[in-house]
């Protein structure tokens, strides 16, 4: 591969010229520049990136840390940060933890070896974890909150779920069943709970405020354990039921759970999901959500992650407000 | 940070030894390989993994170029092979280039620069435009094919919608309605569009041997342009009517076209996707699709990628059978 030194020579100018021409810099003639353009189009020449990196320590690649694609609407996150990320001329590398706390820190590890200017991560680790990580380079945890330290961009989730339930209570509901992912178990693993967390607190409120489910208290189901859900159900003898799901995954199983049951949604029980996945427009009856604004949310993470690279200050908590969005499953 | 000279200081030997024992090498005291070992640990030594590479010529990442993460059939091939790459110490660099060519141009050449040691891409480009990228570490192209130099491997398009004809015909359709992307525009635009093309190609020959469209031809819609498909379903006449779509997405539009003009599915109209998505299984008619085996298929990509990488040579070009996946849609 021909190298500076190569195309200086078929030239006759000097390395730094070409270096000039190469890297869009002042102090050349614009005639020059055009004949070095075009040897170095003509000999294929490619600048090592690499050894450039090493040079400027600049990567202009950037770490996403996630937990699967499998959610639509994760995939569309990782998705939309990518496009904008690259319209900056940024490029990603992409680790999946499967929620497993060994592969964020490993992943934390490569893209710190990697040298990327920065990482945006939805955590399975918590503070302890990150202390003895010694990160050097900006990270922005989205979702789940790590430390004080590290900035956090969410959502409000905990107001949230309190709204879903002044609105479930709305639609004359009179219990209220929570479908949380497996938090008991998460927690006994040391891992972040964070956004389950601030979910449930908004579940508890909301169930207190509204005088839902009398005489009974939480209702929290861990996991998709349906023979649970079932037990829940008959437990209310006939009152009015509605299903609270931490996510618009949980919801669509939990709908297809019932439907296989021949027992109708909203008719006999109601769903209620959190997300807003695009593929709620599919499903009969259109899934009742909780949703936010997500391009917007992208374009303030990358945004807040330019910032921390070139040395601002950004906030340490921010959170983007809830909507429900109205479907037919209440 | 410590470096490797800082440590071979703090451990009174030489830097050889410190090397032995980072990367695990053969010709040193297992005593004082665990005494370099705890230093290394006590003051955070990460070894510069980009100056490494620069020397071996490896940097154990693999480029990944795809359209989109929409459609959640790749956002799980993503995932699949992220994971797969992942165990076997390799680590991603996403691009993606929602179809646009300039895009996949740009996102090679960066992939090439940061020297990644291959590439596995659903390409945009065809084959002048790979001939001028001059790439010169292995690539796999998958769905849709480049040229008979780099290997491929996709799925048995052609034959499963011919077969899918025929099943559509076993259940008493008249009338079968391809629709594709469009492809005449993506022509004319200079794009590959070779997953298009043979799935059309069998589209076709489906029709002629099981005697279907008497008298019409090939009915085949562009892109999602719902006049046409309700002036080519009202132009049946009664005649039992299936819509064939390229792929799920297209599908359950088209399902939800219908739907909401109160034409049922698959009382009044019959419809067929393609990829097997796994949120069909929330839509209700759950949709007849074709599908394939995904993770064999992530899994036989990734083993060609590392054939190529380590030398060897590979099949030129691999399909992998689809089965038709019964649903209620039709």
């Amino acid at each position: 591969m021909a190298t500076i030194k190569d195309i200086a020579k078929l030239c006759g100018v000097s390395e730094g010229t070409v270096d000039r021409a190469i890297n869009d810099r002042a102090g050349i003639n614009p005639e020059t520049k055009k004949r070095i353009m075009e040897v170095v189009e003509q000999v294929n020449y490619k600048p090592d990136r690499i050894a450039q990196s090493l040079a400027k320590g600049k990567t202009r690649t950037l770490g996403l840390i996630f937990f699967d694609l499998n959610n639509d609407f994760i995939a569309a996150l990782v998705d939309t940060i990518e496009t904008i990320a690259k319209e900056k001329g940024y490029f990603i590398s992409l680790v999946l933890t499967h929620g497993i706390k060994e592969e964020e820190i490993k992943g934390i590890n490569y893209l710190l070896e990697r040298k990327v200017d920065g990482i945006i991560v939805f955590p399975v680790g918590k503070q302890s974890d990150y202390q003895e990580l010694k990160i050097n380079i900006p990270v922005i945890s989205i979702y789940n909150k790590i430390s004080d330290e590290i900035p956090y961009v969410g959502v409000d989730a905990q107001s949230a779920m309190r709204d879903a339930i002044g609105y479930i209570a709305d639609c004359q509901y009179e219990r209220v069943i929570l479908v949380n992912s497996s938090i008991t178990k998460k927690v006994k693993s040391g891992l972040n709970v964070y956004t389950l967390q601030e979910r449930q607190k908004g579940y508890i409120e909301g169930i207190e405020k509204n005088k839902i489910n009398e005489g009974e208290g939480s209702l929290i189901v861990e996991g998709l354990d349906f023979r649970r859900m079932d037990a829940l159900y008959r437990q209310g003898q006939g009152k009015k039921t509605a299903f609270l799901c931490i996510c618009d995954v949980f919801a669509l199983e939990v709908l297809t759970h019932f439907r296989e049951q021949a027992i109708r949604v909203p008719e006999d029980v109601g769903i209620m999901g959190f997300d807003n996945m695009s593929i709620r427009k599919y499903v009969s009856p259109q899934l009742t959500t909780l949703g936010y604004h997500m391009t917007e949310m992208a374009q303030k993470i990358f945004a807040y992650l330019m910032d921390m690279i070139h040395g601002s200050d950004i906030p340490k908590d921010t959170s983007f407000p809830c909507q429900i969005i109205e479907g037919n499953s209440l």
